[in-house]
């Protein structure tokens, strides 16, 4: 069998090798003529996969490393019977990390208490869901917009009006929808934005026109009492540099970036294709990953719960040190900015998952343990 | 035996108990009727002890768990053959840990190596002396300028001027001094200051007069490279706002006040008794400090050592915490003001230090066991 391959995947030996042959491309230059003979195509998202690309060649599979597919004309591979997978949600538990750095760095500064703060999320699939079972599982007030699945599954949803009006914290994670019945194309703009609560936090780490950037902007100008935290931009790699001012934490769209999340990007689409060829899985993510450099953390059961859950945080991850990147890059020079946004991208250091860290708490301590199961982490 | 106290020493009963009965006074409404009966007298700074509180008194011995004996009459005590104790470098580590909180602040906010900085000492006495020697055993290039030790000791010291003109990083670590042969009010004034690097940080834990700080805030408010960190402030509690505004970390007279170190001022008055009556210590304060929240943390060999100094010296101390507080409590009120810095001192959370934190390096990692040891915290 004939994999053909954008370089840049990670682990793709580790995890194909198994296969045949793997041919390896830069993901721009991927034709029909490099794809030609391959039964199998790796690609990201740089890649634009249609009939032009595949129209007479032998792929049967087409696997992408990202949780996006608008690079794939899945109409095409319905037509021409092509089977294919993406990775949905590898990289929902950065985002949620991301959030939770965000959160405790908003709460150092407001000096207010993460536990009393009510929770509003908006969206909650793969990033959304996730960011929900965490919250709760620390015990906090969440309420969740959704219309898709509150249509679908009923349940315990609200509106994005009752939503805003009775959450301090409010976290988008929804798709970037133009039309439809639910656009979220500034979903949040001016009149939404009026309304946020006194002392409110506002979190995008979705897309970046989910928000009315420059509403957004005059409303920080006025409302000295909000915090907002944008990892993603209306018109990124382009920064409003004011805005980027007004932001308490600052980021290059970085959220999602952990070394684990890009990894499972891969060993997704390993397990799809394994299941789409009715192979055996023999390769793990767990035994591929690098060791985690915070090998182990022991607390003492009499920590206190709001010191032990930023300790336990802020040592895999703390968003500040990516703010601090980003705004050292801002320039005036719009196409320097836009390269070093992009540059901050490429060359992200590898960052690790609050869900691989091993935490052990001495004695006993019911209240500690349930705050490291709630995180996610590995309680050993 | 009877000791009179002031009742807010920690530790009281379990250090001295043992020597007999123990009678507690608010500080500062200890008087000499109160004393007049002690063979023993143990007080803080607040307590201000001379003839007119001891004579007639049977008080042969005063400890003070201060590092500063500005409130003891000490040529009164020699002239009574009163003998005394204080607590030198009882709160040294603490100001350790919070210049190494601030470098690594620094470093996150200017995306520097520390390890490529040239650092200037000047004071190098209780914390400039553990100061000198942590940074040194991170490999990292230091000058020293303290021409009293260089008077008495000779040896590796450099003057005020070459320590300005070569180090890219400025801590100030000298007693307040007005007069005598080296003064140190002012000793950084606007010619000192004009002399600073591009792109250099000062840090200044020691007394806030030490630096002339109108002269700071004109030149923080001309250049933009230049940080400055400032724990103490000249007139303090009154704080100049614009000032703190420049300012990169603003904390307020914090940088000692480790749990460990407020301890260890009553553990020195104790051992000072026990020499001064001959007796054999009992007790020991690594058996009364509480468990650390932070009971392990392991590391992986092939961990990075930059990663590693900024995660262990973090999960112990990071002053971003105690910046926030303070900018929090500014008011253009000045009395509000000057009563928000005390009460911050007063209500200080319980901090650990890294002297405390046990660390496991796992595999061979030479590099890393040497950066645990330079910390001093404990290899297990
Ligand atoms: N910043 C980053 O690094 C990063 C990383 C991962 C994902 N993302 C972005 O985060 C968003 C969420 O990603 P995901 O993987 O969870 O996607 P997902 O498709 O799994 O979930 C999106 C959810 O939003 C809901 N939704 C759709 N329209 C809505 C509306 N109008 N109001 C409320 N909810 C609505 C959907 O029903 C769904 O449950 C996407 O925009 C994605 O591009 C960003
Ligand atoms: N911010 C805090 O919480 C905190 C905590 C502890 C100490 N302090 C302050 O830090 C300073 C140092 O404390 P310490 O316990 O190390 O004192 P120390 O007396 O042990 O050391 C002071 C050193 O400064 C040197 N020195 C004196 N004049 C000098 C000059 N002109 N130039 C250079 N060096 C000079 C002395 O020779 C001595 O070695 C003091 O001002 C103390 O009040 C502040």
């Amino acid at each position: 069998m004939l994999i053909v391959a954008d370089e840049n995947i990670p682990l793709l030996d580790a995890f194909f090798e198994g296969f045949g042959e793997i041919r390896r491309y830069p993901g721009r230059s991927l034709d029909a003529a490099s794809v030609k003979d391959a039964d199998v195509l790796l690609v990201r998202s740089v890649t634009k996969v249609d009939r032009q690309l595949l129209e007479g060649s032998k792929v049967r599979f087409v696997g992408t490393c990202t949780i996006g597919t608008d690079h794939l004309d899945l109409d095409y591979f319905a037509h021409a019977g092509i089977h294919w997978s993406s990775a949905p949600g590898c990289n929902a538990r950065g985002v949620v990390d991301y959030v939770l750095g965000s959160l405790l760095t908003l709460a150092e500064l407001d000096g207010v208490a993460l536990s009393q703060r009510t929770y509003g999320v908006v969206g909650a699939g793969e990033v959304g869901g996730r960011l929900v079972r965490v919250l709760r599982g620390l015990g906090w007030k969440v309420l969740v917009c959704d219309p898709l699945r509150q249509a679908t599954e009923g349940g315990d949803f609200v509106s994005l009006a009752t939503l805003l009006e009775q959450s301090d914290v409010i976290s988008l994670h929804t798709p970037l929808q133009r039309g439809g019945e639910h656009p979220t194309w500034h979903l949040l703009g001016q009149p939404q934005l009026a309304q946020l609560r006194s002392g409110a936090w506002l979190i995008n780490a979705s897309r970046g026109a989910v928000v009315d950037n420059a509403a957004l902007r005059e409303l920080l100008l006025d409302r000295q009492d909000v915090h907002a935290v944008l990892d993603v931009w209306e018109g990124e790699p382009q920064v409003d540099l004011e805005l980027a001012d007004l932001c308490t934490l600052a980021t290059p769209h970085i959220a999602g970036y952990s070394l684990d999340g890009r990894q499972r990007g891969t060993a997704q689409i390993y397990q799809a294709l394994c299941h789409f060829l009715g192979e055996a899985q023999k390769v793990r993510l767990a035994d591929l990953l690098p060791p985690s450099p915070l090998a182990h953390i022991e607390i003492d059961g009499s920590a206190d719960p709001d010191w032990a859950l930023a300790t336990l945080c802020r040592a895999v991850y703390d968003p500040r040190r990516d703010d601090a990147d980003l705004r050292r890059s801002l320039s005036d020079d719009a196409a320097k900015q836009r390269a070093g946004f992009d540059q901050l991208r490429k060359q992200y250091p590898a960052r690790r998952e609050i869900e691989g860290l091993a935490v052990r708490v001495r004695g006993e301590a019911p209240q500690l343990v349930q705050l490291v199961h709630a995180l996610g982490a590995v309680l050993s």
